[in-house]
């Protein structure tokens, strides 16, 4: 299992309308073939502070997620609502394989 | 879902022995009724870098999780392979509920 944890942070002005956009990325990535789990995280303790877990089956999915176009949308969706770059860190899924 | 992602340092010369003994703690913890996910993954850049990745329905659930024989046994055995204090970082899942 190939997972990414990005680290997101919003806009207080834009936080409800990057929950509804990334909604939707939810909902189209978890129904690509090779995905695992595409789960958006809260801080519980700053609403500003967010976690896309995305996992994928192999490096290969991982890769062809960024070609959809619902990951293409979202990208361009969120660019203005987000306070400074997102950054995103490779990890190897140990258990469950 | 209540989520916590857990960042852990391993000295180098423990790395299979944290494996092995995170393991077992994965294969008990997805047993628990309330969880959701336990993923142990390493870094991809870095092999002494690990993440737990613990979701529950809930944060009764997942305090549930710290009273269990297996947490309790897993935090005593891998305490002198740790190289600094983890830490663990709580998050609202959103998506999915």
């Amino acid at each position: 299992m190939q997972v990414t944890i990005v680290h997101v942070t919003v806009k207080p002005d834009y936080i409800d309308d990057f929950i509804e956009a990334s909604r939707l990325n939810h909902e189209l990535s978890v129904a690509e073939p090779g995905n695992r789990r595409f789960d958006v995280l809260q801080s519980a303790d700053n609403p500003t502070q967010f976690v896309l877990y995305e996992a994928y089956e192999n490096i290969a999915e991982a890769a062809k997620h960024k070609e959809t176009d619902h990951y293409k949308k979202w990208r361009e969706t969120v660019a203005d609502w987000m306070a400074q770059n997102r950054t995103g860190v490779p990890y190897n899924g140990l258990f469950p394989a």
